[in-house]
C-alpha cells in the first residue's frame, strides 16, 4: 500500500543474497529499511520482531533459508553444508511458537530442497560422479530452488491477501447498503495489515478494498498493548492509505459495541484450529465476547496457510508465547529528545507477558479467506479447503 | 496503608485553611505531598487528576468547600460570599462527571450549610441584628461546620472500606477453602486501592485483610490504559504493603481467565444504578464478560455512597467522561533521564478516549459493600440499605 504517496511491500528480493524488509521497531516514527543478509539476520528480525505478522514471518523465514544457502556457497552440496540448512531451518521454526505460517513456510520450503538433494544424490551415484565436482551446480540449484520457493511463498501471500480484500469487501458493502449508505464503522485489534503480510494486509485488506471503492468506512484501531502494534503500525498504515480511523486503548472496545458505534469486527489470526479456534494477539478473546454480547459480526480474515488442522481444541493445544515482562514495565516512543523507553510501573513490580489468546470458535462469526467465506467449524473449513 | 513502612492516608485537615493530599501523577515514581488551599486548588486537583478515584474525589470536593470558605473569611455570612460558595459547589461538581460520590458528598455539604445559612438569617431577624455585626461569628460557624462535615465524611469512607475489606475476607477465605488452601489469584482492574480512598481502598480492602490475616493471596492487576492506573497506583501501592502480585496488559485477563488462573475478580464503581448496573474504569466490562463466560465469580466493592439509585439503565443514563485524547497517544513514565511523556502513535492520528464503561448488572456475581454482601438487583440492594 502507500507510504508516502509510494507504492511499497513488506519484503523482497535486491540482489544475490540480500532481501530487503523493514524495519518495523522504528515505525510509526521513523521509516526504515533494513537489508537482510544470512539466516541469522532473518532469525533475529523474526525472534525481536523488527518483522512480524504471521505471513511476513513466514516468508522471511522462507528468504531467510535462501540467505543461509548463499553464505554457505559450494558446501551446501556436502552433507556438512545441507546439515547447516537443516540446521537454520529448525532454528528459524524456534525463533516463535505461536503462529504456524512460521513452520508451515519453512517446513514447505525444505521439503522441496530435500526432494531436490535426494534427487541429485540419486544423479551422482548413477552418473558415479564426486560431489566436489558438481558442488558449484548442486548449491546453484538449491539456492536457485530456494529463492524460487520464497518468491513463490511471497506470490502466494500477496494473491491471497487481495482475494481476502475481494471477499471482505462484499461484507463491508453488504452493511453500507444495510445502513442506508451511511459510514460503516469497523474495529481491528494488532496490526493484520500490510506490514503484517506483503501488501493489503488480512483483517486491512477489506478496508483497503471498501475505501479503494470510496466506500464510507472508519476504522477504530486497538492500540493493541503491551506492543502497541495498533498505535504504531495499523494506525500508521491506515493514515499513510487515507483510510479514516481512530486509535482508541484495548480498553474501549466493548463500550463502543454496547453503543452501537462498531458494525463489524476484522482481526487476523496465528493460528486457527479444525474446530475454529483462532489463536491470535492477547486480547482478541475479550473482543469476541464483547461482539458475540452485542450481536456485533466478529470475522477472522486469514490464508488458508493459517489453518492448522492437526490441531482440534485450540486452547488446550495452541502453545501461547510468553514474551519478557519487560515489553509491559516499560514503552519506547518518541519524546522531544528523540525514541526514548519509559518505565511505567515501579521498579521492582514483577510483570507477565502472554502474547496470544484463543477465541473459542463459538465466538467467530466466521473466516474471510482467499477463496472466500466460511464458518468456524471442520466442515465448513474443509467444504473451502478439500486439500488440507 | 503502609508507604515505605510508614502508615499513611490520602488526604487528612494540617492547619486552617490547608489540606494535604499526595499528588498521585509522580507514583509510582516519587511519593510528592501536596497542599490545598482553595476551593479552586481541590477543583484543579480533582480535574488533573492529582487525585482520583470515586471515594476520594467525593471527599476532596467536601474539603474543597471548607477551603473555600476559609478564603472568603467574613465575606461567607453576606449573601455574595455565599454565593460564591454555591458557585465552587457547582464547579465542583463539573470537574468530573461519571463517578456519584462527588456530586454526593458536595450535595451532602451544601445541604448542611444551606440550613444553617437559613437558620441563621431568621436568626438575624428575630434579634433584630445586622448581618455585619455577626459576619466573623457566622462566617467562623460556617467554615467549622464545613470542616466538621469533611472529616465525617472521610472517618465514614474510611469505616467503610475497612467495613468492605472485613465483609470481601470472607470470600476470599471461602476460596481458600475451597481451593484445600493454595493461593487465591485475584484479579482487579484500575486502582480502587487506598489511593483512591482514604485508607484500605475499596476493591483492595479484602485483598489487605486476606494478606494482614497471612491469607496466601495473589493479585493480576490490569496496567490499565489509557492513564495506567493499575501499573503505576496499584502495582505500587501492593508493593508497598508487600502483598504478591503481577503486572499484567489489560488484554491478558481473559487468557489467564481460560486457564484457570483467576479465583475471583474484585473492582471498585463510579457510579451503580438501582437495577446494580456499574460504571467503572473502561474496560472493566470486557473482564465482566470474561469472568461470566468462565463462570469466575466478579464481584463490585464499593461504599453506599457509590449508589445512585435515581437511575436505572446504566448503559443509557449514566454519563461516560470523554478526555483528551493526549492520554491515548501519549504515555509518561521514567526514562533514564528522569520523568518523560513519549508518543506511541503517529503525529497526526485521531485518538478518542472514553473514561468508563457500563458493566450490566448480569455479569455481576455481587456487590461488597459496608454493610456485607448483596445481588446486581434493586431488591437485594434495598434490603441491605432500606433508607436509600
Amino acid at each position: 500500500m502507500r507510504v508516502d504517496g509510494q507504492l511499497k511491500e513488506t519484503i523482497h528480493w535486491i540482489a544475490e543474497g540480500q532481501v530487503e524488509t523493514i524495519d518495523q521497531r522504528s515505525l510509526p516514527h521513523q521509516f526504515v529499511l533494513e537489508t537482510l543478509r544470512s539466516g541469522s539476520d532473518a532469525c533475529k528480525a523474526i525472534q525481536e520482531m523488527h518483522v512480524r505478522g504471521a505471513p511476513l514471518i513466514g516468508i522471511t523465514a522462507a528468504y531467510g533459508l535462501y540467505l543461509e544457502a548463499c553464505l554457505l556457497g559450494e558446501s551446501l552440496a556436502q552433507d556438512r553444508g545441507f546439515n547447516q540448512l537443516e540446521k537454520m531451518a529448525e532454528a528459524l521454526k524456534a525463533t516463535r511458537p505461536t503462529a504456524v505460517n512460521l513452520a508451515w513456510a519453512v517446513n514447505r520450503v525444505m521439503e522441496r530442497v530435500r526432494e531436490c538433494h535426494s534427487a541429485e544424490r540419486q544423479n551422482l551415484q548413477i552418473e558415479k560422479c564426486s560431489i566436489d565436482s558438481q558442488a558449484s551446480r548442486i548449491a546453484k540449484n538449491y539456492r536457485y530452488l530456494l529463492l524460487q520457493e520464497a518468491e513463490k511463498l511471497r506470490q502466494r501471500e500477496l494473491d491471497h491477501c487481495r482475494q481476502i480484500g475481494e471477499h471482505g469487501l462484499s461484507l463491508i458493502h453488504w452493511l453500507w447498503e444495510k445502513k442506508g449508505k451511511q459510514t460503516v464503522n469497523l474495529l481491528t485489534h494488532c496490526n493484520a495489515g500490510w506490514l503484517a503480510c506483503v501488501d493489503y494486509g488480512t483483517a486491512t485488506a477489506p478496508f483497503y478494498a471498501a475505501y479503494d471503492q470510496n466506500i464510507p468506512i472508519h476504522v477504530w484501531v486497538d492500540e493493541t498493548r503491551p506492543r502497541n502494534q495498533g498505535a504504531s503500525l495499523t494506525a500508521w498504515e491506515l493514515g499513510q492509505h487515507g483510510v479514516p480511523h481512530t486509535l482508541i486503548v484495548d480498553n474501549v472496545g466493548g463500550h463502543l459495541m454496547q453503543h452501537g458505534m462498531v458494525d463489524m469486527v476484522i482481526v487476523g489470526a496465528d493460528r486457527v484450529t479444525r474446530r475454529g479456534d483462532v489463536a491470535n494477539k492477547i486480547g482478541t478473546y475479550l473482543k469476541a465476547l464483547a461482539a458475540k454480547d452485542n450481536n456485533i459480526p466478529f470475522y477472522v480474515a486469514l490464508p488458508s496457510s493459517t489453518f492448522d488442522l492437526t490441531l482440534d481444541d485450540g486452547l488446550r493445544e495452541i502453545p501461547i508465547e510468553e514474551r519478557d515482562g519487560h515489553e509491559v514495565s516499560h514503552i519506547p516512543g518518541r519524546s522531544e529528545r528523540g525514541i526514548e523507553e519509559v518505565r511505567i510501573s515501579p521498579a521492582t513490580t514483577p510483570c507477565r507477558n502472554y502474547g496470544f489468546d484463543v477465541s473459542p470458535a463459538r465466538l467467530i462469526t466466521g473466516f474471510i479467506t482467499e477463496r472466500g467465506l466460511c464458518e468456524a467449524n471442520e466442515a465448513s473449513i474443509r467444504t473451502l479447503f478439500p486439500e488440507l
